[in-house]
């Protein structure tokens, strides 16, 4: 039977680290009794359950059943309320080796503690106060992000910005009904319709949660990547100049390029942006044919793409076919290659004369693409940097977009009641729901199925 | 430039875990003024230079440059001499995310810290005479062991029975040399040309050290497993009694059964005993013919196996096929399969009964196996059970194995030169031989050579 993540009163433990050979990996235990239970596992029982909080502990794991040692290990001792979750906490630091695992897990289990469910820990700090919603689901992010610059969304969340704003929002739409609720009860005869709700402030909390909305496309793409197609006619350098960048750009975040489908993609790193790099060379090639199903996927992963990079053969010079994409496509970054050759024509205005040859002009080019990409991801370009706070300032999971759609949209009710005159009832019924949406983003309000259905989403030991 | 081993004024830190997504990652750091560095890079600088020895701090690890935090963490503080290495040392448990362990890994190098050589950690623990060699091999020897019992045999090479009896070995050698010696240097006329060296300690010593060198085989098969070759005729039921058995052993070393060269291969656990079961039957079918390279390959892989499985199609009886088999290796276990088939014949004495279809006789199939291993990896059988001693009693590595055969070798020439009357001089050269050969095991005498040799096989982070 599936336990609940509301069955508080068990002590879970698990595996933390990633499993394999290394020299340490963590299981964390929590939960009531929880220093007890991992005492009873323990070479100095006596030292750790009498070892204050934040403290370390040397000694063995062991069966006392089949009179044996399990390993050496570090036991880490907290204690509610302080500590992860807010419980009575052990993390055993062991060798990392698939068998001492193995055994310690089955042997804590033995002692009482039930393996957790995925995110009970991060469930557990959420139910005690340790943390809310949109910090917990920043944990996750954190954990999953390939990206310098995710890593920084993601902490900028963690650290509470956006969870503050949100409180805010709620508060100040909270304050307002229950001025209007209070006339509602007490004033039927009120004289004025929007009960002492100002237009002006639900117009301003208004904008400002579409405005946390709209950012949600460039979080998504510090999750995801941004593609990047490179296109350009055969023999333009396309493989060359895909091969060099995957090569130069030191933070690969998958460091052989593959196969992906019908085309060759690698994960970069440019600027902090995590980038999936495309070349579309193969698809053309692989048919021989110009007119082909090849150059009709290209030209739809060109139009699906964040960002273009076009090569022209610069000992050919500019065709007409060249201009005919570049008029479709005047946003990518025109690109004229093959500089390191002797036969090679003047670089055109509005080109980056480039060498896929000798990296010459590659520095260039990788300051053009971040420029490219930079409105994408959310910034004002690279030249003004990021502050910290815009990062904090940007909605992260797809729930969080759709309960600020919703309070949005609660809130142009609520415009619109004020506009025509309706009733106090319905205005408060507006504000409510949008406050109530806004709420449900932090977790200040939320259903247990709610909460079950975003922990279970998280990792093992988290 | 490759830094040295020896290097041991310069701090050092690396990432401990297996890196990938988890909800934690460990990032050791040691060395002199470590905590002052790690200090630098961390949010609560103050209370984690004050923090006493065997504490935790929650803080961030911030970069002071760039003015961003890069996680939240917490950090362990040892202080020299105690601690995994001796010396001072932090250890920050990050989120297990890519971008962070990359982020905080070029933190720590830019305040200071210089990457961590493949085992260092472990090497200055020697250094600090926080472990001896046998031991520290215990450890890497742990961390790559996927089987229980490779568990328990390094666990207890780590709890130092071998390492103690290893040094009471040599304790005795040096001490009847210190006797020879100064009857060598002062009493050039002495009566006893064994010089008080008793042969009967010599002859006790040499066979207790040849002993040990004799279990390398059984530490061997630990580490890489044992052979098991499922052998018989087509259509006795190979593949399925194969499949079954990776299914029905819940310890499954590599979960997947895969294509291994010209057979399939699955690594199982049994009893503690790691298994590398080898399914025959595609050697034949793929050549269709009975007298092929197939089967030659079957046989050469049955007489390296370990332990065979011999199956029997008890629908069809015993052929002359089957006894001429068997008759080779009367060791294999005799199993009369399809037990299930109402169309079964009886089962001969010595065969057992089982169905590879139902499960039916598996248990005592797996106890029989059991059996058959047990003297390969040097146990008296399954029902004795292994006491701690007796795992801790056994080497680890070929390094060790090659020096307690240096050292028997050297004994065995000081039985001869006592036997034959030589001069006092020549035996205690080779008492003094095989008293280095103990020495250099443990590491009580070693040279940086060596040192260097072994601590680089270690993995990173350890």
């Amino acid at each position: 039977m599936q336990r609940s993540y509301f069955d508080t009163a068990v002590p879970i433990a698990a595996l933390a680290t990633v499993p394999g050979e290394s020299a340490l990996a963590v299981i964390r235990t929590a939960g009531k009794g929880a220093i007890e239970l991992a005492a009873s596992c323990f070479s100095r029982s006596k030292a750790l359950e009498t070892a204050p909080s934040f403290s370390l502990v040397h000694g063995e794991l062991v069966d006392s059943v089949a009179h044996e040692a399990v390993d050496e290990v570090l036991a880490s001792v907290f204690r509610a309320p302080s500590g992860p979750t807010g419980e009575d906490s052990v993390e055993f630091s062991c060798h990392g080796s698939p068998a001492v695992i193995r055994r310690a897990l089955s042997l804590l289990e033995s002692a009482g503690f039930s393996p957790a469910l995925p995110g009970e820990f991060s469930f557990r700090a959420f139910l005690h106060g340790k943390t809310d919603l949109v910090r917990a689901e920043a944990v996750q992010e954190l954990v999953s992000t390939a990206s310098e610059g995710g890593r920084a969304e993601a902490l900028g969340r963690l650290e509470g910005g956006l969870s503050r704003s949100l409180k805010e929002s709620r508060a100040s739409l909270i304050e307002a009904l229950a001025e209007a609720e209070a006339r509602l009860d007490y004033a039927e005869d009120d004289d004025s319709p929007s009960g002492g709700i100002e237009p002006s402030l639900i117009l301003e909390l208004r904008d400002r949660l579409a405005s946390l909305s709209s950012t949600y496309a460039a979080s998504r793409l510090y999750a995801k990547g941004a593609r990047v197609v490179v296109a350009g006619k055969p023999n333009a350098g396309k493989s060359s100049l895909f091969n060099r960048l995957v090569r130069e750009e030191r933070s690969i975040v998958s460091p052989e390029p593959g196969t992906t489908r019908d085309w060759i993609e690698a994960g970069i790193e440019l600027g902090g942006f995590p980038i999936r790099l495309i070349d579309t060379a193969g698809l053309r090639d692989s048919t021989g044919q110009v007119e082909s199903a090849g150059v009709e996927r290209s030209r739809r992963l060109a139009a699906e793409s964040e960002a273009l990079l076009y090569l022209v053969d610069g000992k050919v010079g500019l065709t007409s076919e060249d201009e005919a994409f570049l008029a479709l496509r005047p946003d990518a970054v025109h690109i004229w290659n093959k500089a390191d050759d002797p036969c090679c024509g003047a670089c055109p205005p509005g080109f980056l004369r480039v060498s896929a040859a000798t990296g010459d002009g590659f520095s260039e080019l990788a300051a053009a693409l971040e420029e490219a990409l930079a409105p994408s991801f959310g910034r004002a370009g690279v030249a003004s940097g990021t502050s910290e706070t815009e990062c904090a300032m940007r909605v992260a999971s797809e729930r969080q977009k759709l309960l600020l759609d919703r309070a949005v949209s609660s809130l142009d009710g609520a415009l619109r009641a004020m506009e025509s005159g309706a009733s106090l009832d319905a205005l408060v019924l507006d504000v409510r729901e949008a406050a109530d949406a806004v709420g449900e983003i932090t977790g200040e309000i939320v259903t247990e199925e709610v909460l079950e259905a975003i922990f279970s989403r998280f990792c093992l030991g988290k």
